[in-house]
């Protein structure tokens, strides 16, 4: 067997675990490392989970016809064609495109920088993941023409690129690339012949309905897999839902059969209760639309007045336009963070955040990008309270940073930055001990 | 990236999926191909997870540390010690020995004839298995003289096998490996730096509770993983519950960093209201208790019951103490096979009671075993009623077999079998259309 090249940690997950042993142990601890939604789960939603609490059999491997046909419709509903019988759902989307880069084979090309599990994923399969640059505040679609060289150099080295995984709307910059991009890497994914594994899981948290992510199953239909979930519109991660759209061509159908056949022995199908919950979920009854505009709006205000923190100490930031995440860069203040606390790479710059302040965040590199890069990834998606009240609160709030409990833990990332921009001495006891 | 080896369908997943597409068309199905467990959720059970179906978060990857904990005790109580550190839940046993395969890594060793996933796991990592034959009547273990043989053989081939999978009480034969055999194959495995992975998800649905089915955690302790769920014991194959026990030894804290690594990137976590359900199960009060016992009498009248009617028309059969399979063997039915059924193999058996009597089994070559082989894998446990209320009286019945529903389908098995072993021409408008 090959020996699995390395086995690491998920980095988000490795952080919430850290964080939580930081809070059992008395600390203070603000949790910006995991894009987990603290929301409670909207009250038809967990009840339909409790009624569907009797459902035990496995059902089809690829999911309920029931869910299948909820999901199709809810792409059908955002312009694209799907077929029930090309959807498979699976416990979560991080499982889905585990099982796609293994139905797919051969090696991946990833935006970098881009969502954590990817390259460790390719890494579980002794895959040695093939990065390619993004364009300035476009993240999560690799660079077409770069995608191009990378690929072309790969294969003159003997190896085998066979896919490309994007992520639309992007994690961790909070970007959205432009269609005229996609567009771009669908024509050179058409060329290189190269599966376009298109992770959408944010596509419902746009901030502004004018301008939303556009697939690339829209440019290349006939090679483009579409993965999403409840996790981040509704707030489940913990329940583990996702679903994948396969193309309705000879290479969707052959990859379909593939895929049911890698999930049929690694997890048979998703829990069957979760499955018709889901299935609910994905109709959109107005109640879940109204509760996906809600979250949409307070991850858009707290994400944007967290982002003015970081802005006014001088890191650099492009303007969010999704998710619950921002991707400051301290590049700037490169000079000052090694001079005041000797601190030359993102993750010295993490580590001291958590250590001397309880502040969790994650360093770029754990993105893929090089350990030099002073950038962090912010997630504000836990800061909307402690309690299911806060956090139905903020929800419903016109203005949710003015919450007292936001608003704390706004002032409180500003008074940290303060701390740490000022210049001064480092603090070799808080930085050692903390 | 290595080319994935091979992409099967899980063998009892496609026939079921293929039973059910038989029985949509109208036609009479008989379903014992898949092990599910026909039988309705314990209400209390039930209840658990509709008053869970509010939790969302992802919690630790391993799992809560109340299913750990109640796991923890659930081996205690039979003997295994157990720290709930050591514990690392999943979404079902069968992802857990994937990730254990992974994790690992190498070659891994599997008893012939064995369940029909571990091997496809293995293809799906690019391992070819090696496959060594188990002792008579003592299914599930590999023969300890054969397995130093085929792991040195493999050895000096240059391969690099790790661990070997048993299978206790044993999936498909329904018997259970004596504890002397276990004893050796533990020392054979200490002679030959093997993992152990047992799998011991049909530990509790032992006929006799005098001759329990003995883990070679007791004998290895230092490199044994044990491997169970609920799915058998309670019915809810379709929720995904499993968990690992894993050695506290320098070997199993080692692959229990690996493990929770893995898990943490195929699956994140078990879903979070399952899993509060299952800490409850697995803390075994009376009523699961109780529930237990009831299914195991039910699958333990039934599964003999429809082993004497295998018998009668001379398949040959171990006795069974365990599970709800049987395995028999038509072996001294062959010529009669041929000449009256053009039947030379366990698949073209298989097929021929499907195509022509809806009858669902799977051959033994699902199960590793040569093509010629002529046994066939019987699972009883769907046979217990079409709804809730018939399941419910299946359960509480002291004569089971009486109950009409259970007497038809033995019936119809023996009509079958009485019809495949006449003396007679094949009937080819039969074997053709159906």
């Amino acid at each position: 067997m090959p020996e699995p090249t390395e086995v690491t940690m998920s980095a988000t997950l490795a952080a919430d675990e850290a964080l939580a042993r930081r809070r059992l142990a008395g600390e203070q601890v603000l949790s910006m490392a995991s894009g987990e939604i603290g929301l409670p789960v909207l009250p038809a939603l967990r009840a339909k989970l409790a009624a569907a609490a009797g459902l035990n059999t496995y059902g089809p491997v690829a999911g309920s016809a029931a869910l299948r046909t909820a999901a199709a419709d809810y792409w059908r509903r955002r312009g694209l064609s799907a077929d029930p019988g090309l959807v498979v759902c699976g416990p979560g989307s991080k499982p889905l495109l585990f099982a796609l880069l293994l139905a797919v084979g051969g090696d991946v090309a990833l935006p970098m920088p881009s969502w954590v599990s990817y390259a460790a994923q390719a890494g579980l399969l002794g895959v040695r993941p093939i990065p390619v640059e993004t364009l300035p505040g476009q993240g999560g679609v690799p660079d077409p023409d770069r995608l191009r060289e990378a690929v072309t150099a790969a294969r003159a080295a003997g190896r085998d690129p066979r896919s490309v995984v994007v992520t639309l709307p992007d994690n961790p910059t909070g970007t959205i690339a432009r269609p005229g991009t996609v567009r771009r890497l669908c024509e050179a994914a058409r060329e290189l012949d190269l599966v376009v594994i298109s992770d959408e899981i944010y596509c419902d948290l746009v901030f502004d309905d004018a301008q939303p992510a556009v697939s690339p199953a829209v440019f290349a239909p006939e090679r483009t897999v579409v993965t999403t979930g409840l996790t981040k519109n509704l707030a489940v991660g913990g329940w583990r839902t996702g679903v994948a759209r396969l193309p309705d061509s000879d290479i969707g159908r052959a990859l379909h059969t593939r895929l049911v056949g890698v999930a049929s022995q690694i997890w048979s199908s998703p829990a069957a209760p979760v499955q018709e919950a889901a299935a609910w979920a994905f109709t959109e009854p107005p109640e879940v639309v109204e509760h996906i505009r809600a979250s949409r709006r307070l991850h858009e205000a707290v994400a944007r007045a967290m982002a003015a923190r970081f802005a006014a100490v001088g890191a650099l930031l492009t303007p969010i336009r999704a998710t619950c995440y921002l991707y400051p860069d301290f590049e700037p203040l490169r000079e000052h963070l090694e001079a005041a606390h000797r601190i030359t790479s993102g993750a010295e710059l993490a580590q001291h955040l958590v250590e001397a302040y309880g502040l969790g965040l994650l360093p770029a590199s754990a993105f893929g990008e090089p350990g030099r890069s002073l950038r962090l990834r912010v997630a504000t998606s836990r800061l909307y309270g402690d309690t299911d009240e806060q956090r139905t609160a903020a929800l419903a709030a016109t203005d949710p940073v003015a919450l007292p409990w936001i608003r704390a833990s706004l002032d409180r990332v500003e008074e940290v930055l303060a701390d740490l921009v000022a210049s001064r001495a480092p603090r070799p006891e808080a930085a050692l001990h903390a």
